[in-house]
């Protein structure tokens, strides 16, 4: 029988749920499996050894995380569409010989947000947050079908440059940046907003923008799960928005990354109600 | 939940049973549990270098074999009694800061010969191989009572240098060296004979002494456990000798690893119907 070792490469990811979503998810389908955090902090910086030394070392698999999702590119024989489209990895199997990159960020987001705001008129949206999470999410959202999706960071020429990467895979109408100050004028006339900065996380509370710009007529989709429900999501189900918390996203990201180490198709409802144990205890 | 990652550092280990059997064994317990090949033919034979990465990337302990149980030691914290005063290590622990090595090779093999050849008498063994399983098996012969060990090996050297290392641990008038010239009147004279050369393995078939040497006052231990049934103990077995395969010395010593790796007690019985299913299906 099968037995499955894998792990995740990144900084700072002591807190990361991966291991007891991916473990608990294995036993319940009798596989033999374990994974382990690789912390680039402990281990050393370069992604590329890391990841052949953990393929000599019995490794069948890798999430990927911050700071090496662009970092590993280098060092892989093969890139699916998508990753190489977004060009960010979060996934890497080990395939006989050859280490094969996939990005399984952006198909967590989606099938998250197909399932918790099923029907949400996507014509425009308003995205707070051009990062890494950010590229994963607006790259679902357009892929979904979304009319127009508007970047805004505090850092103006992150949002330009990703507008610029979206535009360019999904039409220049599709992808715009603009800045804070724009806010206003764009949630009054968006069907929904994407949250994807640290904002509202334990160690970063409080709110992304000023609470007035919300409105019910809005969807809210955040990425921060811990805690699941922000400060974000509190005031928004308050006016009455439909909201999406970012568990669904951490889960579907793991789900479809174990169904690409095992071949196996996890219970995605079951991971989510342990993510929700083990974000809550 | 607690997961574990073990493995087996060696040379030309591919065919190892111990994967399966502990991974067997763990799941019973409802442990996550894997175990990894990690065969320096591979991987370099730095073995210093192959522990400390194997730390690094996750693993919690390691078995240990051929050509490696001596040229670990340098690299270890700590070293139990039993593996300092036999200098060699089968069983590495990482425990927090340390990595201490424990030796599971001569407890595996006593306890086999409690459980198989219980009462058997010991005033006078005969012991054919002074390598490193014959090492292990002397000085659980010795460490149980046996009255005297007499070692014979091809190469007469090794023989007096094991006779010579046992002495000093035992008493020098309980363990001698000899020469195959020596067998038959030492064998006629002995309550057993222990063999711990590769013959009678499928790659070394045949028997490792003149099968008149044998007579039914005899017991006959064998290390070797592909096959279970060697030549050697064929041939015993039809002159009426007492017997011991070499599969109660594989699965002891893993059980014993296990242990050390887990905390927890495995059922050795269940280990043992495994291993005869491996070995014979």
């Amino acid at each position: 029988m099968a037995s499955y070792l894998t792990g995740l490469i990144g900084s700072g990811i002591g807190p990361s749920l991966s291991p007891p979503l991916h473990e608990r998810e294995a036993a319940h389908h009798g596989l033999r499996y374990v994974y382990r955090l690789l912390d680039t902090d402990n281990l050393g910086h370069d992604v590329g050894e890391l990841v052949r030394t953990a393929r000599r070392f019995g490794y069948d698999g890798l999430n990927i995380t911050h700071p090496c999702k662009q970092a590993v590119i280098p060092h892989l024989d093969e890139l699916s569409a998508d990753a190489r489209m977004l060009g960010a990895v979060n996934t890497v199997v080990f395939d006989g010989e050859r280490a094969v990159g996939h990005n399984t960020d952006w198909t967590g987001f989606a099938e998250s947000f197909e399932r918790g705001l099923p029907d949400a008129p996507t014509r425009r949206i308003v995205q707070l947050g051009a990062g890494g999470a950010g590229a994963a999410i607006a790259h679902a959202l357009l892929t979904m079908g979304a009319g127009q999706v508007t970047v805004v960071d505090a850092d103006p020429g992150r949002a330009t440059e990703l507008a610029g990467r979206l535009g360019e895979r999904f039409g220049h109408e599709r992808a715009h940046p603009a800045t804070q100050d724009d806010l206003p004028g764009l949630l009054a006339d968006a069907d929904g907003l994407a949250h994807a900065t640290p904002t509202g996380m334990a160690l970063h509370p409080g709110l992304p923008l000023p609470v007035e710009l919300l409105h019910p007529g809005l969807w809210v989709a955040d990425i921060v799960y811990r805690p699941l429900e922000t400060e974000l999501l509190k005031q928004a189900r308050a006016l009455g928005c439909r909201t999406l918390d970012g568990g669904g996203m951490v889960v579907f990201q793991a789900a479809h990354a174990f169904r690409l180490f095992t071949g196996r198709t996890p219970d995605s409802e079951r991971m989510l109600a342990h993510l929700t144990d083990l974000v809550t205890s």
